[in-house]
C-alpha cells in the first residue's frame, strides 16, 4: 500500500490539475447491542484480539463485556492492555505492542474515547512494523498493519473513522499526529449505550470536540465539494445535541437520565464530524488546543471549546461573507450568540498571562494545520486569541 | 469475505436489536486530469488491465484516451473489451469474462455509464469464478475478485460507488440485480470534463436517474440516521442541476455549451446519489421503471422520471406529512410543482394501454424493493401509477 495523499500538511499541490478525494472505508455499524448482534464478524478479522483500552470507561460502559463475550462466542481469544492514559504516549503504545507481539495477536481492537482508539492504531502499526519514532509517524509502513476495530465509549473524537492517530511525544512536549490509509478502522460499533453512565463534563466536552472536528472541516483549506456534506451534517447535529444539552443540564437533569436518543444523535454527529476531518484535516484552533492540553492538562475538546469564540470572531473579521454563510445554513441568530452559548458550558473565569499567551503563540504557528487555515495567520493572531481566552482555574500548579 | 449484508431484500432483520450500518469503501478522486494527475495509483492492481466499455462514450468523451495513457506512462499492459451494450446481458459478461481470463487480466477498468460499470462488476467476479447465473447473482464469492476501478461518463448511475450491478436476464426476461462488498470500486475517477459531449437528452435523463437514487434512498424502509446525510444531498444536488439545466436548454443553450461547474456539481450529486443506495437500496419505482426499459426500451433514468410524479402522488396521499418533510428540506413550492417541471422536461404524450398497465404491475409487484417502499403497495396501486404515466411515443413497434 503506497502513501497516502490525506496527508497533514494542508497544502494544495498547485503544481499539477487540482484534484480532490474522497475515502473513508470504515465499515460502520450502529444500534443497540450492535456488537454482540455482529459478533461473528470477529471471525474475519483472525484468531486472536488484542483489546486496547484505559482503565475506566471500558469497564463502565459496558463495552468491555460486550467485546468479550463477543469474542468467546466466536472462540476467538484475546489479551487485554487497559492502561492507555489520557493522550497516549509513544512510550505506552510501545509497551503495549511488545505485549501485543509476545502474545501472537492477529487484530486489534480500541475501546474508549479518542485516548485508547488512537493508541489501538499506532499499536496496530508497531505489532508487524519495528519503526523508530520518526517512522512511526510516517503513516506509510512496510508490512501490512492488522486489522483495526474500534469501539467509541464517547461521541466527540470520531477516531473511529479516521485514519489518524495524535500521540504524545514527551520528549519533545508536543503532540504529534500520524496519518495513513492503512490506519482505518476495518469496523466501528457504535452503541449509544455505551454513553450513559458518562458524566455531564464529559458529554459536553467530547460534544464540543465533535463540533469542532466539523466545524473547522468546513472551514479548511482543504475542504471541498465531496467534504462539505459531512461537515454541515456534523456541524447542524452537534449544535443541536449541544443546545439540547444545555438545556437539560440547567434543568437539573442526571447525566445518565440524558436520553438515548440525544446520545446516539450526537454519537452519529461525531462520525460525521470525523468523517469530516478525514478528509479535510483541521485547522490551527486543533494547533492551539494542543498547547492548552500540552501545558495546563486542559481536556482536548474542552480547550478547543474556550478557544473557539475567539478564533471565530478572528475568522469574522477575516472573511467576513464566510462567516455570514456560516451562520445562514446553521440557522445560528449569529456567531456572537453562539459563543455566548458555548462559553455558557463551560467554567473557565481566568485570563492566560500575556507572556503565555505568547509563548503558545510560538508554538501553536509552527503547526502543520496552520497552512490549513481558511486564512493567512501570524503569530500575533494567535497570541491575541489566546488572550481573548478564559481558561479554567488552574488546579495543578506547576 | 463473508456475505454482505447490504442486501436488496428491503427487509430489516426485526429478531435481533435493530442496527445500521454506514459502508463505501471505494476511494473518489475527482478533478479535470484526475486520470493523469493519478496514474501511479494504477500500480497497485497488477500488471494488465482489463477496459470494458461500450462502442462509443468512452472514446468520445477522452476518458478511453485518458485510461490508456495512464497504463502506459506506468508500463501496465491493457486488453479492451468494448462491447458492452445498453443494460448489458449476462451473455456479454460472459463473453467479457472469457475474453479477459484467456489474456490474464489482474484487474477491471469500467468506463462509461452505468451499463459498462455494471458488467465491469460482474465480470471481474466472473474472472475468478466459475458460476451459474445464480452463483452469480449471489454477490458473494468463493475466489477473491480482482480489483475493479471505474470511471463515469455520465452524471446519473452512481455505479462507481455501490456494490451493485445490473444485468438483463433475456431468459427470464427481467434485470436482475447483484451486490456484494467485493462489487466495490477500488478507485472512482470522477473528471466532469467526460461528460463534455453528451447531448441534452443523456444529459437530462441521467441527472433523472441520480435524483432519483438520492429519492428512493430518503423513503426507503431501509433509510436511516446514517444514510439521510447522503439522501439530501443528493436530492439537493440534483434537484438544483435539473432547474439550471432547464434553464439553459429552454435559452436554447448547445449541450457543449453546459458549462464545467454545473457538469461537475451534477456528477458530485450522482455520486451522492450512489452513496445512498449503497447503504438503502431502491423502492418499488425503480421495479417500475424496468418494466418501461424491458418493454419499450425507454432509457432507465427517463423510465423513473416519468413514473417519479405520479409515484409522488401515491406516497403524498398514504403518508402526507412525510413528504411535506420532503417539500420543506428541499425549498420545493410544493411536489406538484416539482412534478409539472419534471414532466416539463420530456417528450412524452402517450398513455398506456390498461391491459400494460396492469401486465406491468403483475410484474413489478413481485420484486424485491417492493419491501423496501416506505408504504405498502398492491397492485392496484402500481396499475394506477402506470395509468397515469405518460410515455414517449413508440418508436420500434413490437
Amino acid at each position: 500500500m503506497g502513501m497516502y495523499d490525506v496527508d497533514t500538511t494542508g497544502i494544495r499541490e498547485e503544481k499539477k490539475p487540482m484534484s480532490i478525494s474522497y475515502h473513508m472505508p470504515t465499515r460502520v455499524l450502529s444500534g443497540v447491542g450492535c456488537v454482540m448482534s455482529h459478533a461473528a464478524l470477529l471471525q474475519e478479522y483472525g484468531k486472536r484480539a488484542f483489546i486496547v483500552t484505559g482503565s475506566q470507561s471500558a469497564r463502565t460502559s459496558g463495552a468491555l463485556r460486550d467485546v468479550i463475550g463477543a469474542l468467546e462466542e466466536n472462540d476467538l481469544s484475546w489479551v487485554l492492555f487497559d492502561k492507555v492514559e489520557a493522550n497516549p504516549s509513544i512510550e505506552t503504545v510501545r509497551e503495549a505492542s511488545v505485549l501485543g507481539r509476545e502474545n501472537g495477536v492477529d487484530f486489534v481492537m480500541g475501546i474508549g474515547g479518542g485516548s485508547p482508539m488512537d493508541a489501538a492504531k499506532a499499536i496496530a502499526a508497531l505489532l508487524t512494523n519495528n519503526l523508530d519514532d520518526h517512522s512511526l509517524f510516517a503513516g506509510s509502513y512496510p508490512v501490512a498493519v492488522p486489522p483495526i476495530l474500534c469501539v467509541p465509549t464517547t461521541a466527540g473524537t470520531g477516531s473511529e473513522v479516521t485514519p489518524y492517530a495524535i500521540l504524545t511525544d514527551h520528549a519533545s512536549g508536543t503532540k504529534r499526529n500520524m496519518g495513513g490509509v492503512e490506519l482505518f478502522p476495518r469496523l466501528a460499533f457504535l452503541d449509544a449505550s455505551y454513553m450513559k453512565s458518562l458524566p455531564w463534563t464529559v458529554t459536553i466536552n467530547t460534544a464540543v470536540d465533535a463540533l469542532s472536528h466539523a466545524l473547522e472541516g468546513w472551514l479548511a483549506v482543504r475542504g471541498n465539494a465531496l467534504s462539505e456534506p459531512f461537515a454541515l451534517t456534523g456541524i447542524r447535529e452537534m449544535v443541536h445535541a449541544l443546545n439540547e444539552l444545555a438545556v437539560l443540564k440547567t434543568r437539573g437533569t442526571a447525566a445518565q437520565e440524558i436520553p438515548f436518543d440525544l446520545r446516539e444523535r450526537a454519537l452519529h454527529g461525531s462520525m460525521f464530524g470525523g468523517m469530516t476531518i478525514a478528509q479535510t484535516g483541521t485547522t490551527v484552533l486543533h494547533a492551539m488546543g494542543y498547547c492548552l492540553t500540552m501545558d495546563r492538562n486542559i481536556d482536548h475538546g474542552l480547550a478547543n471549546g474556550l478557544l473557539m469564540p475567539g478564533y471565530l470572531r478572528f475568522l469574522s473579521r477575516r472573511m467576513p461573507d464566510r462567516m455570514k454563510q456560516l451562520e445562514a445554513l446553521l440557522g445560528l441568530e449569529g456567531l456572537d450568540d453562539f459563543s455566548q452559548f458555548l462559553l455558557s458550558l463551560f467554567d473557565a473565569p481566568e485570563s492566560l498571562p500575556l507572556h503565555t499567551c505568547e509563548a503558545y503563540a510560538d508554538t501553536a504557528i509552527q503547526a502543520r494545520n496552520v497552512a490549513n487555515t481558511p486564512v493567512p495567520v501570524a503569530r500575533e493572531d494567535l497570541a491575541q486569541i489566546f488572550c481573548e481566552t478564559r481558561v479554567p482555574k488552574q488546579v495543578v500548579s506547576h
